[in-house]
């Protein structure tokens, strides 16, 4: 059965970016069903408003809680998952919580827009997820990649053959870099262990290469690193 | 003079997504200017291919340097602006960057596919950036948020009201609750400061809101603030 995701939205068509590519041609499989429901059709206000004016004054306007709470209560009668909203308070996103997502049959994203969404519709949110430390125009923004990222992971999504990449990625090391043809380009040639057929040396090489991209770009990760034996003598050849 | 953004893409399509809301408004005021060119055009293969086998073996695919090499040449052109590939190697994306390339006035950003693009391209390339520590399908999920978060600060696009909430952001504070009319939603009142219409007591609720949400939330970010005496004071009160 495909996993079902419902996303609340001002705008419905900007999903239709999953229309194309790897997302595009899951959905074609029946692997995933990605359905947007317009917040607006929900709002009892006759002039088909969703914001107003914050109390207490500023700038900017809020999303008012009824049309949120109503379109969340009307996909829930059909979408048992879990309801995340996209927003700067949440838990910063990354690849454990993608994995965590991806085996999920049901889910359903909340986007915000607007300077917020009314305070009170927070208690239908079971979930919040942050980007990262950076304004976006609109929850879309950020829900986007968000579905991309869990639905590459679904079974079926990707070729077998193409997705040990977030193996790497979580396993906590940067990706080594990659050659393809022709051997020389503009006078550059393909670093000659790739060439060789020699597995072994070309498994040792490419993690080295791993390892120095790592620890010259991302000390974090370096740090956070379970370093093994072969990593250490790897590493003191340098 | 509207900002000249290129992007170098196997799936121009996809940035259908700025002729709605906030940029796509920003569009028609001619502010900015946000052009596609497919990677795929400037391929010499036969067979349009654009990706080949990595040497030294592996799974997935590669993108070839040459129709990336030329295409980036052709845009050059006509935008002088830097060459900024989406990649998981690169700086985190964050608002300052947001901020300082919402200065430039030409840029231009390259997507990556399939298992990484060959190394001998990063020579044409004066910037990586990432998203964030997850895998993405491709470099256009990377890139449209960055794109986004960039384009809303930039001079006209965003209403003078609306501009303020970087501001707290970049503060490095999150956001406060906000709340919009009715006064009442299914019996939760507006917290009684914000309609006191006192406008010193509103802004240190808000304040210490935000502090205190901060603290909870993102312990990172709250170690990181300069607190000012009120600051303390209020959080003391808490």
């Amino acid at each position: 059965m495909a996993v079902k995701i419902d996303v609340l939205t001002l705008f419905p068509e900007m999903f239709d970016i999953f229309n194309h590519s790897i997302i595009g041609k899951a959905k074609e499989k029946g692997i995933v069903n990605i359905n947007t429901v317009d917040i607006r059709d929900y709002t009892l206000d006759k002039h088909k408003k969703v914001d107003d004016y914050p109390y207490g004054g500023g700038a900017g306007m809020v999303m008012a809680a009824q049309p949120i709470v109503d379109s969340i209560k009307k996909v829930k009668e059909s979408n048992k998952g879990k309801v995340i909203f996209l927003g700067p308070r949440g838990n910063k996103f990354n690849q454990e919580t993608a994995k965590k997502l991806s085996k999920e049959k049901e889910l359903i994203f909340l986007c915000g827009h607007y300077e917020g969404i009314d305070e009170r519709a927070y208690k239908y949110i079971d979930m919040e997820i942050s980007l990262g430390d950076f304004v976006l125009t609109g929850g879309e923004m950020a829900c986007i990649p968000v579905i991309d990222s869990i639905c590459r992971m679904i079974d079926g999504v990707l070729k077998t053959s193409e997705s040990y990449i977030d193996e790497s990625f979580y396993n906590g090391v940067l990706e080594y870099p990659q050659y393809t043809r022709p051997e020389y380009f503009q006078g550059e040639r393909v670093p000659e262990v790739l060439i060789s057929g020699h597995h072994e040396n070309i498994r040792r090489w490419r993690r080295l290469q791993s390892l120095k991209i790592t620890r010259d770009r991302r000390i974090d990760l370096f740090q956070k690193l379970n370093l093994s034996d072969e990593d250490k003598k790897l590493l003191k050849e340098l």
